[in-house]
């Protein structure tokens, strides 16, 4: 608590490539706060995210770069160990963007009550979390899936992927999943009731596909960008929704980032493609944390973390999101 | 008439490139027809548009593939010279799917009967014809400007185009023209009213739309795709709409299409990115029509058309859109 030694990651220099250990910085400061207003919190778990990636760059994004010297923005459940805002008691647990580190002090509105008896806290950082909240409103309102549509997903055993489809077949559509590995393909098949998945490192994406949506592919929810959004696009059905929520595939580039050729499908098909940000919906949270709640709770719905422990080990456990050796939500524990 | 000569083009063999003479065959046939349910029309007005290079290529589009030995798809108008269809008399003019020939006999379904007391004959095939109702229906349907905001069009100078222009400024927009030349970037902001225009040949375009658009570009209606198509996604507005009506750069291209790099700008906007095709709004095209007339009779829409005379022109005559020599609606001129 106060006095004692906070361990934090900092962002060094902005990375060319896949991020390099030299790019981050370890600190240790003195645990401080709270002020009034705010909450000191231990932090507990971390969620490690693509869009971290894109964090580390400069320029205009849809929100602004973490700057060069700064603790390395995260989202991450924690424990109040000290609070000086009427709103939270000592041992609440809470979720938002506590960063990498071990405790941090924040205003009590940046952060949201989560309860342990709904789920593991690692949920909250995964379905009954941020990508829980991009999947549910990128497929729902950005997609718009009607029932018997086929809705094709990328990175689908990814954070995001893995919930847009139980959400996909919870609202009656067929669900491929396109994902690296049989052991990830078998698990979107048997363990989360999609109808079939591609295995993109071992079968012709394009044949498979054709094989899995005769009618054309409605939905399609793209995580990765590159070579595989191009096939879909391909075989987009008439008046399809492309929902544009990452390109994992291309975060890393040192060239130019691939753009789709066959865009004109979209052209010949009357079909859109449309980007979304979660941010944009928070003010509807509760409302599908609730819902999402409901559907875990009913066994309808599933969360796999694949939790990597240890504050220090986050500058390589980040490049398993980029070589796809995570399987579930990457979750980094700093404590228990 | 029936025992005459009827002159007519027909594909010869599939372009690679540019279209070539030798991509078309001249051929002469007795004019026969017409049938029961037929009309005999005499064709005066031929349209030429970017779509025929399209519709050359074998493949699946939103429309058949012209078979190499039939006559080249054209739209047009003419009159009545015979008549076995009960809703049409000699004398009657008419618009339709007529082919690059001298005359046709079709069911009296297929065609459209147009008032030249409304405006002159080729505007028929102009902003009261498919430029007209795709212009109409891609920026008001799926553009959906909303007044002040900033609508940008490339190929600005051209059928479809000008009238989107014209129709955003009617709708209280600001409208930004990218065209060729000075003498077409003079016409749309001195002739058409737009706000603007960026000479795409001699400015720095990238420049110029940031100059035009401080606030970003809310709606881009786009007919020509490739390099422009990427630098306008890069200045887009949060929740911009692309409109993907044509890539006019794209059709010739002997490699494969160029895909836009920026895409990502979608997703960093929520904005999103939708083709269309005219032919969905059919049962539209009647108000459509009515509306667009009150504005030429009003004096607020102005259509310009580029008239080449003379069937056997047919050849060097459609080159000129690709090389963006024609200035106006592209029209070629059959008979009086």
């Amino acid at each position: 608590m106060s006095g004692d030694i906070n361990r934090q990651i900092r962002l060094a220099a902005r990375p060319v490539g896949l991020p390099r250990r030299s790019d981050w910085q370890f600190t240790e400061t003195p645990v401080t706060g709270p002020r009034h207003g705010e909450v000191l919190c231990r932090v507990l778990y971390l969620s490690l995210d693509p869009a971290m990636r894109g964090w580390m760059n400069e320029g205009k994004s849809y929100i602004a770069p973490v700057s060069v010297g700064d603790v390395m923005r995260a989202g991450g459940v924690g424990r109040v160990v000290a609070t000086k805002h009427p709103g939270f008691a000592v041992g609440d647990h809470v979720s938002g963007a506590l960063g990498l580190q071990e405790y941090v002090s924040l205003d009590g509105a940046q952060l949201t009550k989560v309860d342990p008896n709904i789920a593991p806290l690692p949920v909250f950082l995964n379905a009954l979390g941020m990508p829980g909240m991009t999947a549910y409103f990128g497929l729902l309102d950005v997609g718009q899936p009607k029932p018997d549509e086929t809705v094709v997903i990328s990175g689908a055993a990814g954070a995001v992927g893995a919930t847009v489809g139980q959400i996909a077949k919870i609202k009656g559509c067929r669900a491929i999943g396109i994902a690296g590995g049989p052991a990830k393909c078998r698990y979107l098949v048997d363990e989360l009731g999609f109808d079939a998945a591609i295995d993109y490192k071992a079968e012709d994406i394009r044949k498979s596909l054709r094989a899995h949506c005769p009618n054309g592919v409605h939905v399609y929810f793209d995580n990765v960008g590159g070579d595989i959004l191009d096939i879909v696009l391909a075989q987009l059905a008439r008046r399809a929704r492309v929902v544009l929520c990452g390109a994992i595939s291309q975060y890393n580039n040192t060239t130019p980032i691939k753009g789709p050729s066959n865009y004109l499908s979209l052209l010949v098909n009357r079909a859109r493609m449309q980007g979304m940000v979660v941010f944009d919906y928070a003010d509807r949270y509760p409302h599908a944390s609730r819902e999402i709640a409901a559907w875990i709770a009913a066994g309808k719905l599933k969360s796999r973390e694949d939790i990597v422990d240890g504050l220090e080990t986050f500058p390589e456990a980040l490049l398993k999101l980029f070589s796809g050796e995570n399987f579930g939500k990457l979750v980094l524990k700093v404590a228990e």
